[in-house]
């Protein structure tokens, strides 16, 4: 990591103190990130704003499709909620003047055209969910119709013209689909720079995004320039991967954590990340400072720590995050209860024995099992214990109340 | 020539019998065009308008620059005086809301950004020379700013939503520029939507331009489609060579005839036109019937026609148009007068003998050659007679009252 002190080596004309506080909250903001342009610049707004009193303007372009948030997205609005922590305020714009355009082509299927209706019901989806990340006091949700529908059309030329045709198509995701002779809409090319409008009219201090939008938010520093406003500081967060360890966090995948699940859930689910993503989890997911980060590093490379014990702080830090410190300590002790002890937890479902039962007919009746091979595969892979005792012949087993079958890791049935 | 007839077999659901009078007009309309989309369409509403009665809206595109037009530019115009000749009126269309735009960027120097007044001045000086071509009353002259203006942002991006970045580029000019590495700007992409939006709004049923406007104008039949609209007829005319009898027509390269030029110079330039190019002329410069340029085409090919007596017939026909019928005749005879019988015209100037006077300082004196210098070179080239004799020593040459002295080919001097 760059230090504060390194970078200022080049900042010839800036000649404050970098007050421990400003220094901390650097690093925190640092913390995760992909690229930042510039830190010189991002530096400098923060001492003006500690200077001032002026908290810093926090942008995020939303999508008006419908949003279901999981953990992924919260890459990027933990960074806001830093921030927001640290006295600024966010701007949330949703696109809606793009979104109610759509794509009529059909092309892009992504970009389904939205009603007047539709962007209003999802923005409030937005807000639901977004105040369980954000400080909704420090944020302020806006739409870009706002602005944009008050434009002329020769305004909208007019910024047009002063971009160029072969510059626009450079963008990534251009190059690839004319590559690939895949239709781009000729509106399409107009969407960075209505996104670049956005930061002007809002005079955003720092547009937060992925690498995707790396185009579009430097289009905007630009278009702030020739607009004479203050350039914005583009912080670009990285994806993060979902608990299969490898592709990125997506609920269609499978591989996803859901902000709304329940605080037992999201801790089981994160007890199950890969090793090698505890510390990016640690980065990208929660608001530790990099000190405590830096010592969890140290703990699992030096002093030969367990990851299973730095992943119950990741799960715990997450899930109080999102369900307070109390569920958190409980949804760790139910974890515990059963995945670490091997106990059996209170509420566990208990059925009636017939004399008739034996252990493969217990189960397959009452509906704990849906087959009589599911029963067989389960016993095949060793899954299936009576007070620990290992089953193999699930056929020939009699048992009394209170015997208590574990099937697999985690479901318990009791004879009753 | 394509004759109709031999269209018609393909115009199944056409059943209608084609008069004389439009089958006259039809080849009139035809007559020095490039290209027509298409023939059907034409005739259909050729029919169409006779039987309603109801005039075709026939649309001109013009540039909001500040014209000075020349022979070069009435290849279209003179298509749209014959249309308007057979009853149909004429849009011409001022672009002045691109002409506000221009190119900001600087790199398109034939597009400068007009102020609103630079633009209505331009159209009073169309005005006045449209007039000397077109039939002002059924010529309607607009603003395409008046409906463009109108638009809401989102109307322009949804418009340009239904047409894709490859299609536009595949016009030729933008292809060349993308080639070359030449910057397109990105509101150019617009502009051929945006001229399709006025065929669009006027409804025109024929659209006349140059072949470097088959894209806009193409594109303007498929914009009027998706809305509706009855797809316009595209008719091309070609550029026309000027006098050199190679390059295209234009006043920079000196060798184009401006309509506003005297009978007598525009008579006496039209007689240099190179011989090949006087069939050409006839075709795109005058509203002679076809007819009578095949009679004119025959005498030349296979009577042995002198190239000079048609040129006569092109040059008064030309001269006719624009300085009217008596005008026409009084130049021809000027010319014949000088240029054919090698005479004298009557309005030669005439200027003083003063007893200290040579031939040389008459000259000079007068003002009739700027230097004893060029005196020199025009007699070295043999280009000075007085009286039909040929002067070898200006300075030891005295002259007497009603003496001629010629110059060059055409300027005449008399001696008081």
């Amino acid at each position: 990591m760059t230090t504060v002190s390194k970078e200022m080596n080049t900042m010839d004309e800036l000649t404050m103190d970098i007050t421990k506080d400003i220094q901390e909250n650097f690093d925190l903001i640092k913390k995760g990130t992909m690229e930042i342009h510039n830190e010189d610049e991002l530096l400098r707004k923060l001492i003006r704003s500690k200077e001032t009193g002026k908290p810093l303007v926090v942008k995020l372009g939303l999508d008006p499709t419908a949003p279901d948030l999981h953990l992924g997205h919260t890459v990027v609005l933990r960074k806001i909620r830093q921030l927001q922590d640290m006295g600024h305020k966010a701007f949330l714009i949703i696109g809606d003047f793009t979104g109610r355009i759509g794509d009529p082509s059909g092309n892009d299927k992504s970009r389904p055209q939205l009603t007047e209706e539709e962007v209003l019901m999802n923005a409030d989806t937005y807000r639901e969910q977004l105040n369980r990340v954000l400080d909704r006091d420090k944020t302020i949700i806006c739409f870009n119709s706002e602005w944009l529908d008050a434009m002329k059309p020769s305004e909208l030329l007019q910024i047009m013209a002063r971009h160029t045709v072969a510059r626009i198509l450079e963008r990534d995701s251009f190059k690839k689909r004319m590559a690939s002779g895949e239709p781009i809409g000729l509106h399409e090319l107009v969407y960075p720079l209505l996104q670049g409008l956005d930061s002007v009219e809002i005079e955003a201090d720092i547009e937060i995004g992925g690498l995707d939008q790396k185009f579009n938010i430097l289009t905007g520093r630009e278009m702030q320039q020739k607009n004479g406003v203050e350039k914005q500081v583009a912080i670009f967060m990285p994806l993060i991967e979902g608990l299969d360890g490898e592709k990125k966090m997506s609920k269609s995948l499978g591989n996803a954590i859901g902000i709304t699940e329940d605080a037992d859930v999201m801790f089981q689910k994160l007890m199950t990340v890969k090793d090698h993503l505890i510390i990016r989890y640690l980065n990208l997911l929660t608001d530790m400072k990099p000190t405590k980060i830096n010592e969890l590093i140290r703990d699992l490379t030096e002093r030969g720590t367990n990851p299973k014990e730095v992943k119950l702080v990741l799960a715990k830090e997450v899930v109080t995050l999102y369900h307070g410190v109390k569920a958190a300590e409980l949804a760790q002790k139910n974890f515990e209860h059963i995945f670490v002890q091997g106990q059996i937890p209170d509420d566990v479902p208990a059925f009636k024995w017939q004399s008739s039962d034996n252990l493969m007919s217990f189960l397959t009746r009452n509906d704990v099992i849906v087959s009589r091979s599911e029963v067989r595969r389960l016993v095949a892979q060793k899954g299936i214990k009576v007070n620990d005792q290992l089953i193999l012949e699930p056929e020939v087993i009699g048992l009394r109340s209170g015997d208590v079958i574990r099937i697999g890791k985690r479901q318990f049935v009791k004879v009753a």
